[in-house]
């Protein structure tokens, strides 16, 4: 298998993203290894002899994507006996003329605390936590979103992307089978009607779900996951409540269409 | 403001990551807009419309990232009145060359549910949530990696983060002030030893944080906060624990470091 070395003086993650979406376009597999906070000459030494290892060993060169900012330890790894892409690099010559100004690269500025958006970050998370599950109800004039939707819909995971990515406060509240039989939005939802985001998931997928928590119970079975489904989707639709079906989607997926669809701010780019 | 434009049939997460890395070199303010799942022609003109009204009213063409993986709303956006970077295709040339197969576009592979990685980071949110903060110490067998430090040091955050982009089960546990008069590790830490990475951070901005959510107590006093610190990080020495200081660290960075430092195999690229 094809190794491919994501490495930079920061987290690398800008690195990962892009190499990783490069290497997706490929219907092969990598092996992938991610190599952060090369800092030092001698750490950059240490990484050229891990990658000129791997292409000896494998008789094949290894793909390395990198971002830089001190061209000490840029050069060393540019050395390596492997295939490297200077992505940010490529771009920078360009984007320099249209604006008319130099470009100042500054350790640690895409991933880092000094972001003004750092502790919206940290706050949202501990709204999330503290308004996970229906746990408190009085505190929704400070959501920025709360989302609704039966048991194992995929809630909490999108309340706590929401927060740790984009700094945005999302609560989150569960129906329940106790809720169905009449099923409506009680008083502390209904009074932030706006704000709610609803979360639906094929019966099927559901059933699955709840079946590897709790076998063989009402709660997991098929029946109960269909009838619980109908009544919230007839809710959202008598309600007007936005909502999307989770099935097919990812948390980035699903975090990404809620923010576009409720149009909400972000506190993080 | 200039304005910069995120724009994907999927998320639009990589174009972001890749434009704000590219732009952030350059010390000047931009305007961001994201606009994921432009999926039909329809939509990819309407978005065209929206560019080309932001040219015309602030007389700077604004610039376009972008992923596309069907050429018809791709061409759409390609043509609007702007500045337009496809880094993607940039690259796609010299990595079938090199690799001598051709790209197999697909909708929705990079940020997908259809990663097998999928389960894993739901499974470790959960984890995360059911071995926060000390809330349970039995499960410890089945974590990767468990954060120990004092109250608001960033155990939470961390763990999330590690979750939910990693797929890594990271429980954490409180070192709190009836722990201090002889601080050592209880037994169920003990015997996960190898597990165990140490959070620490500078005593002011300890109680900086403390300050905010309870003003002039004990817990926040910047006596308590340094006492707090010393004998946490006079333990992590004695007991040869892996500990970092994550003052000047966002969450990523904590989170990176954790990864390379312990070691840990991840379960998503």
């Amino acid at each position: 298998m094809r190794t491919a070395f994501y490495i930079s003086d920061g987290t690398a993650i800008t690195s990962e993203v892009f190499g990783h979406a490069l290497l997706s376009l490929f219907p092969i597999e990598f092996e992938h290894v991610t190599i952060p906070f090369v800092e030092t000459v001698d750490k950059a030494l240490e990484v050229k002899k891990q990658i000129n290892l791997v292409s000896k060993q494998s008789g094949e060169k290894p793909f390395v994507f990198h971002t830089f900012v001190k061209p000490e330890t840029r050069e060393i790894i540019d050395s390596s006996d492997a295939v490297i892409y200077n992505f940010l690099e490529h771009f920078v010559s360009p984007v320099e003329q249209e604006l008319g100004i130099p470009a100042k690269p500054k350790s640690h500025r895409t991933h880092s605390i000094h972001e003004n958006s750092y502790d919206y970050r940290i706050d949202a998370v501990n709204f999330a936590l503290a308004n996970d599950d229906g746990s408190k109800v009085t505190d929704y004039e400070h959501a920025d979103v709360i989302l609704v939707g039966v048991s194992r819909s995929g809630k909490t995971p999108s309340s706590l992307y929401l927060a740790l990515q984009y700094g945005i406060k999302a609560a989150n509240y569960p129906f329940t089978d106790d809720d169905m039989d009449e099923l409506k939005l009680p008083p502390f939802l209904a009074k932030h009607k706006k704000k709610l985001f609803g979360l639906t998931i094929d019966p099927e997928r559901l059933h699955d779900i709840r079946d590897g928590r709790r076998a063989n119970s009402k709660y997991s079975s098929l029946r109960q996951c269909r009838m619980e489904i109908r009544e919230v989707e007839k809710l959202y639709k008598k309600e007007r409540i936005n909502y999307i079906n989770t099935t097919a989607f990812s948390v980035e997926e699903i975090s990404a269409k809620i923010i576009a669809d409720a149009g909400l701010h972000r506190y993080k780019y």
